[in-house]
């Protein structure tokens, strides 16, 4: 029966009357065009040009409670971080980012504390990263589709194109290779423990007011890299051209990324505890306060969305990596830290 | 902190002890590879071709109980279903489908009356839809994303090729073209009229059995073009070479997309009752049984996924497309039905 699926679509038509076409419409302006978008919202389908002849495809899903907690994220940094996290996955594969896709599911009410209007406030979230990214400037959002239902979920697919090298995948780490890692690594699990013990680093840190001290200023660093992780898109094709052997997205944490790369190559990643000490350094303020070990959430802590790669050791890495290990031979996949099995209280371990 | 986010992915590695990578390592022998896949499942993202040089890309979403409902829907169904409207919104832009992927909410309990174990019922869904529509059965399946959530939630987004020709938009119809459709209309709408008034046509006809009498053969002919619409993906690309003016894929119902094509193109659209006379005689057994009448079905139904195109006078109209009106030049854009505007019970005269 008519209407009964309105399918919208950023790529549907604007029927008067019709809701969601409505609101869609007004997301459309929010989001950033693309340089390599030919047709973007309006019509069946987008069209998003891939030079390369082939295009790099990724998807991931948020949905509410479960990836993001409303009282602690606005809608902004749901959308940023939508953005980002796939934008990450287009980079660890060596590709840049050209453009993405997003489907929004949107209950008839909001959920506590966002308010009516707060999808606009996503679209300026996921525009928001794809322009500040290092890397992902040129991407755009092309098309979604907006329904109804109980929970909020914000599912994006993301594009990239690999300009002419190969992709670089998981299972290319040989031994000798120099493990490298791109941006932070920790961060974001530190600044979570943050927001979720309500340990507040002066009351308006993360308001995004002033803060008063330096100490509350690391800290509110770590808050917004959890809210607004920073994947160093740029570093994903940097790495391909200079010949990195494997890549993957730090997302689950490092000791548990490392051991997929470990288990695709079947080799040992072995870390070094004096290569990521400026991770710890950078983690040392929250720890302190909230007495929990640094290393663990170096070693552990996800969704900061870095690069970990592997590269012959002959190679010159590119500016955004530095060296946190090396990739050794073994009877079985294996994460070591100095040469030893890291088994922290997520028992990661537990492999090979 | 670590697992928090366990971000899977089809595209994501199979740690051991990882439920949802287990999950979805399990999925992957379903889902078909396709002929465009350069990477498929089982890396941070994967590599389609897009020999082309640029990309079609639609993203649309299936919510339970808004765009299914489990008790009249199997999980093949609904993967066929999620498959199918995303594979002809890409060739109603004139593209040949070259790849899908497939981010997935899956609640802990399934909703009744599906049993465990259906999301390899809807990955076969999915993969029968690709393999069994004329068109798309080069189109893979090469990622995704697994996530747990309150209520299943299907976001397809699919990707298409347009060999070198323009994409067939919406707003490229001229007056004196012909109007033409490609595929069923208003049967979709019958067969779920069917199914929710619990019409039995022979107690079987929907579990797949054989029906006894030739109604209720025509019966479940309805019943399966509602639950396995049938997109003529091949008429997509072959309308672009035919000169196709525009195009748009029939979710919504004939006369409120053919509004979208005159909205689009500022022209009207007038349909002839003797050309749409077919489709009124496929939905008759139905629309008898129910007590509707039958052009309501044909020119309000939804979700039969036809693609309606505009031709010029002189163009040799594709097989699968057979005229149904013409384009005329007018102060407003309309949809006119035998010269006349259409005021069905949906009101969809309230648009120009």
């Amino acid at each position: 029966m008519p209407g009964r699926h309105s399918r919208g679509g950023l790529a549907g038509g604007a029927a008067a009357g019709d809701g969601e076409d409505a609101l869609l419409a007004a997301l459309v302006p929010e989001l950033p065009e693309g340089a390599w978008t030919d047709l973007g919202p309006g019509d069946d389908a987008a069209v998003v040009r891939a030079e390369d002849g082939r295009v790099v495809v990724t998807t991931d899903a948020l949905v509410a409670e479960r990836h993001f907690r409303p009282r602690t994220a606005s809608p902004e940094d749901v959308g940023w971080r939508a953005a980002a996290q796939n934008l990450a996955d287009v980079a660890a594969m060596g590709a840049v980012p050209t453009a993405l896709v997003v489907a929004l599911v949107v209950p008839r009410t909001p959920p506590e504390p966002w308010a009516d209007g707060w999808t606009t406030g996503l679209a300026r979230g996921l525009a928001a990263a794809c322009a500040s990214l290092e890397g992902a400037d040129g991407c755009g959002v092309v098309g979604g589709d907006l329904t109804g239902g109980e929970e909020v979920v914000v599912s994006v697919t993301a594009f990239g194109d690999l300009r002419g090298l190969a992709p670089v995948r998981r299972d290319g780490a040989r031994p000798g290779d120099v493990v490298a890692l791109a941006g932070v690594q920790g961060c974001s699990a530190a600044g979570l423990a943050v927001l979720e013990r309500r340990v507040r680093p002066g009351a308006a840190a993360w308001a995004g007011s002033p803060v008063e001290s330096a100490a509350d200023e690391r800290v509110a660093d770590l808050v917004r890299a959890h809210r607004r992780p920073r994947p160093p898109c740029a570093a994903g094709p940097a790495a391909a051209e200079a010949g990195a052997t494997a890549m993957l997205d730090v997302s689950d944490g490092l000791v548990r990324d490392a051991g997929r790369l470990a288990r695709a190559g079947v080799v040992v990643l072995d870390l070094s505890s004096e290569l990521l000490a400026p991770h710890r350094d950078a983690v040392l303020p929250v720890a302190d306060l909230l007495g929990v070990e640094a290393w663990r959430l170096v070693l552990e802590g996800g969704e900061d969305h870095g690069l970990l790669a592997t590269f012959p050791p002959e190679a010159v890495l590119p500016e955004q990596f530095a060296p946190v290990g090396v990739v050794r031979a073994g009877t079985a996949p294996a994460v070591l830290v100095d040469g030893e099995r890291y088994g922290g209280a997520g028992g990661w371990d537990h492999f090979g």
